[in-house]
């Protein structure tokens, strides 16, 4: 009997979807393996459908919203960061699709997707909106599922990282803006990572996870990293998200903070994100890796395609059989 | 409708079993409600039923495989370490129950047990028995299911970092094993802790689960902490678990180095367990947590016991809808 196959389509070609398509294609045997079904990647939606990508020509397309409504697409990745992410989501859930993102900003703004990680929707992943390949989210979401988190705090946001420890060792902010600029860690516009609210909305999706109470990006208290950068030179600060419980109401803030040397965000640099989580049981937990960059986060939505495709498997085959 | 009911049994009412047992009491509402379904501690076997323990005493009996072999006990939590956790577990795995285990060198001496692990059955959960409550062998199983592992490192054995840190801070042996004993951190006899087999059995378990390759203990190269004892005060000093992969050859060994500052790993201290993953896409990801105690072992045995018990779920619903 032939393999049955899971049809996917890629939303966003850019840094991070290039990255994913390329081992999605390089790797398909072996996940194929794994998985006991084939990923077929059926489609991809880019903006500009004349630049060169790593896939066959024939699958681009410029229409995302045919990518989301598409009855034939079991999965859709999406890994565009555009403003419609959180409409093309909903379609695709909405019409029983599974769905991968890494668009933080989508999540942690649209109250329907909190709402599906509340209840640990197994459609819903998201492990790379939230420091790339660190694999916190899922962390959050089953390992801990049974514990009671006390409190989360992190260095979540790679530019800002990346940005002070530049500034740290003698680098001027438009030098180290450029450098990360080259290197693919900040956008041409790096308001959102340096103002906070890219912190803010992963804190927002770990709070969400964590605590099973929706918690969106404008509820977290946000200050940027403007008013450090002239003395970021002494060194230890730090863009930190913190985020703590009381009941029914989760206080969640952003901000510079000047770590002391010991303690465990202290060793977030360059782009590696530091995730700290204190839980009654397990007491203080660590996780730390890089935080931003193409091959990073494509880690994670490789890793979410394949647990998004499992549950696409199962309902093909509740299908076939009735 | 009654919710359903899945139905416990554990093996082992010591440090880690009492501190499994009383948060499973304390929190069932809480996870009954996460689950969709209760749990019913239905049996605990211990050495001897005459000790006080935080289960009602009509739960208490005397014989583990008896609870191994009960056909209406749905999920197995073993933590007893006893030589026999092997056979009992293997007995409950035969007759269809799903196994959570936090005795690593039952898990990692057992071929069977290893070839479960390799294709990832649902019914075999061993979270505990690698760096208690770190969520490491979760996510080398889960989120890093696509990823290809290049190199596994980390200080997996609470005891020897224990006892190599107090020397380094100018304690002697006998008072450090006496502190560690009290603490609950080291068995009456450390010997396994102390010669590396402890920390192989560990290492076996997380090489089988990344490389999806059966790596038995006795497969790695061990070398205790006895030789590193009179320089333990220079400082830096580690018990390291490494492991790398050639092909279908996986090379694991135990010994110990010193570790220089910068090392993700010299942040193990006390019974901070550090796990470093080197993979394809993701890069170096860091764990690090407590690796030894009740506590953090029961929050790992709490997780795996959701997961356990959503597998058993199913099966329970399967056969009612046959």
């Amino acid at each position: 009997m032939a393999p049955p196959i899971i049809r996917l389509g890629l939303i966003g070609c850019g840094t991070v979807g290039s990255a994913f398509a390329e081992q999605l294609l390089a790797r398909e045997p072996m996940l194929a393996r794994r998985l006991g079904a084939r990923l077929h990647l059926a489609g991809v939606a880019v903006r500009d459908t004349r630049r060169k990508r790593p896939v066959p020509q024939t699958f681009v397309t410029d229409d995302a919203a045919a990518i989301a409504s598409d009855p034939d697409i079991d999965v859709v990745v999406e890994a565009s960061g555009a403003p419609q992410a959180s409409d093309w989501l909903r379609t695709a859930l909405g019409r029983g699709a599974s769905v991968v993102t890494a668009s933080k900003q989508a999540v942690a703004r649209t109250p329907a997707l909190l709402e599906r990680l509340v209840r640990r929707d197994q459609r819903l992943w998201c492990e790379g909106a939230v420091a790339a390949g660190v694999p916190v989210v899922r962390a959050l979401r089953e390992s801990l599922a049974g514990e009671e988190v006390h409190a989360i705090r992190g260095v979540l946001n790679g530019t800002s990282t990346f940005l002070l420890s530049r500034l740290e060792t003698g680098s001027t902010l438009d030098l180290a803006l450029a450098e990360a600029r080259s290197l693919g860690y900040a956008e041409a516009d790096p308001s959102a990572d340096l103002d906070g609210s890219d912190a803010a909305a992963k804190l927002a999706i770990l709070c969400t996870v964590a605590w099973r109470i929706p918690v969106t990006a404008d509820l977290v208290t946000v200050t940027g990293i403007d008013g450090v950068l002239p003395v970021a030179r002494e060194g230890g600060w730090r863009l930190v998200a913190t985020a703590t419980r009381d009941g029914d109401h989760v206080c969640a803030r952003v901000a510079p903070e000047r770590l002391a040397p010991r303690d465990p965000l202290a060793a977030a640099y360059g782009v590696i994100n530091v995730v700290e989580v204190r839980a009654a049981l397990a007491g203080a937990l660590t996780w730390s890796g890089a935080g931003a960059g193409g091959a990073a986060t494509a880690s994670a939505l490789v890793g979410d395609t394949l647990a998004a495709a499992r549950q696409a498997l199962h309902r093909l085959r509740a299908r076939a059989a009735a």
